[in-house]
């Protein structure tokens, strides 16, 4: 690498873009990213509003933000540069849009672009790391992991998972350590509705909190098995009598056997809309209509997945290290990689960034393994433990102000000034 | 007082009791009473499940527990030896079981009461007090406070609300900054239900979060105005016109015009039922229907007041506090009182614990002060933030461990060999 990386001889500078759902430690890796530019002297503007703020070329010079800022990002949730949701179509179906970005680029000397996000991103770094063949500009593109879904291919994990872990595993235990002490005359039945509409890895992880058949979470319902209300109700209530109480942790994305979300099938608002997001109040109402427990339920959403305050330190420093790698890669020359996580020991946790060929992680998805799942589908095995629970080790507390707050870091975000026109489209 | 304890000549155990909902710190005011006592050489007995556990006969010896349990109990959410919603009548309408904590006080030498709760609490404290005289049973009772809904009169604030203040004002914070990164292509309303269904404590509390009207919580609604739509949708409109986007905290005790709560007249689940604690989709569903906006909405319950790993280190020391103090007034030969706790200064923050009278508190309520509202109803003033500011104050991380989950104690509750037969009752 080192020697590669000295023969880079192109100058210019380099554009870094957020994508996608943020996550708490997406700013690590723009930090990442902004250091390790910084310590080779190359110059760091990033798009506002991922890919919009390049087609707009609304950029923001990163070069008017102090050293203490841009480590204030590592401990700081959110999208320090604004992000969207925004998936660019073919170079055949839209060649304008690829046009303006060469454009952008060109006008404002961009040799490198780095793109932080998940699947939808990946696939639109491998589409541009292709335009210097296909317009003679020459791009190098790297693409950046970045999900709280943890389903990027290739990756042993993805940078925003372990967070977002490691709060759905902490709240599952103090939830239930006040239902378990209230359950006598008040609530029996507690349940917790999580994130991951297609894949159960949020779920899962939840199944760290406790081991064993009386400890929480006493069911997880994963949205990988279509939802067995007999077989939950049953488990429901021999927890009940077993235990005294009993935690269910729900993806948003369960479904029954005819392949629809529980959410749509449930809740009606006011308006006669469905209300998204809303597995929770549909099996509390199961639970209270079938069995008659009291219930009460939580929907955290946002907070999940911004709840910085308590992330997972292996996971905010793997956050910083893809994007110190992915500037390395860049200016060492590499086109259409990312760099991946590749775990080398389980226990001692042991990890290392490598890139990997952005084709073979576009467009596919990490499905969960079969063997992650307990036979009766309701919990997670020793091998899927092996697995999470080195991802939630190790604490990354944010400093806090004397107000109690977190000292949370605030760009000051200066536009790069325009030299094009407006782009329309 | 020191003179007064030294001159108490009663030998005896001491009885401790949670009651009602519990906090992230309700442990560390057990703690606080069991150092207490071990320190003056007096055993404490604990009752399981709160009251009834006294009625039950059913008492854990604690002096089974090691000195590191009980400092554990500090760091450790949830009620430790349970607790329950149970209001006992009064003396004339059900004298047998008044009757029936006699008996088992006396069966076990206890000659002090502390019972840990809220005003329904107090109450029960208060009526326990009189026993001495009714019943002719030399019993000292002590209420002790503790309630996240910071309603009981005297007290400058309560143990409990503290941190869930904290909780509240850091996820508004952190969700806000995840909002703000999207709102171009995503969500641009995100509504956060909190708890409270009478007074507006804990959603004022989310107004800590930031200050001037571009900041979050852009709009906090409380049980204290009635809503009203149409100012309600104008601010929306407005913030989202302005600052690109909006953060509703929403106490779910907000009723409508004609005193009904928004959550029961709102969603109903897939058999019809009311869901409870659900302003947050009633909400959402409006701003959709009215104003197009794209929204998210989260609803933390229990996660609220549970989260012992973001706590208050000042809640947490004054839960300690009032556990302390309740066994110094005890063998102090006080009854009837209650540790409340009074505030010297704003800014630094001082308190310090006094005795207060049971009957100045039991079945009272202390409301917010109308001065804490904006004019327009929808944000806190600087008078109120100057009294909830100190609240949230100082940061009380549990210790972790190398798993990455808080090292929550777990303590043995040895049961007291039974002495009476079973109450029948």
């Amino acid at each position: 690498m080192s020697q590669k990386r000295q023969s880079t001889a192109i100058t210019g500078n380099l554009l870094y873009a957020q994508s996608g759902g943020v996550t708490a430690v997406i700013n690590a890796t723009a930090a990442g990213v902004i250091e390790a530019a910084r310590g080779k002297g190359v110059k760091v503007y990033a798009a506002r509003n991922g890919i919009l703020g390049a087609l707009r070329e609304e950029l923001i010079d990163t070069s008017k933000e102090s050293a203490a800022a841009i480590t204030a990002l590592r401990h700081t949730p959110g999208g320090a540069f604004g992000s969207c949701r925004y998936k660019l179509k073919s170079l055949e179906d839209d060649r304008a849009e690829y046009a303006r970005l060469i454009d952008v680029f060109r006008a404002h000397e961009i040799r490198w672009f780095l793109y932080n996000g998940g699947n939808d991103s990946a696939d639109t770094a491998l589409k541009i790391s292709q335009l210097g063949n296909a317009m003679g500009y020459d791009i190098r593109c790297i693409g950046v992991p970045k999900t709280v879904d943890n389903d990027l291919a290739v990756t042993d994990c993805c940078p925003g998972f372990g967070s977002v872990a490691k709060y759905t595993a902490i709240s599952t235990l103090e939830a239930s350590l006040d239902v378990a002490s209230m359950a006598e005359t008040s609530t029996k039945v507690f349940i917790l509705e999580v994130m991951g509409r297609h894949a159960g890895w949020i779920a899962a992880a939840a199944g760290l909190a406790g081991e064993g058949e009386d400890e929480p979470p006493h069911i997880i319902l994963f949205p990988e098995n279509s939802f067995d209300e007999v077989a939950f109700l049953a488990k429901v209530k021999a927890t009940v009598e077993r235990v005294g109480w009993c935690t269910v942790v729900a993806s948003e994305g369960v479904r029954n056997a005819a392949g629809e979300f529980l959410a749509d099938a449930g809740t009606r608002d006011a308006f006669g809309h469905t209300q998204l997001g809303g597995v929770a109040p549909v099996l509390a109402a199961l639970v209270k209509e079938k069995l008659g427990y009291k219930y009460h339920w939580a929907l955290p959403d946002y907070l999940q997945r911004s709840a910085r305050n308590m992330a997972s330190k292996t996971d905010a420093n793997q956050a910083y290290a893809v994007g110190k790698a992915a500037v390395e890669y860049a200016l060492a020359g590499m086109n259409a990689v990312m760099p991946v996580i590749t775990r080398t020991s389980d226990s001692p946790y042991r990890w290392k960034i490598e890139p990997a060929a952005l084709d073979k992680i576009a467009n596919r998805e990490k499905k969960m393994p079969a063997d992650f799942l307990t036979l009766d589908g309701f919990g997670i095995t020793a091998a899927a433990r092996r697995y999470l629970a080195p991802l939630i080790q190790g604490e990354a507390h944010p400093p806090h102000g004397r107000d109690g707050l977190p000292k949370y870091g605030r760009l000051k975000n200066t536009a790069v000034a325009k030299k094009l026109p407006a782009f329309e489209h």
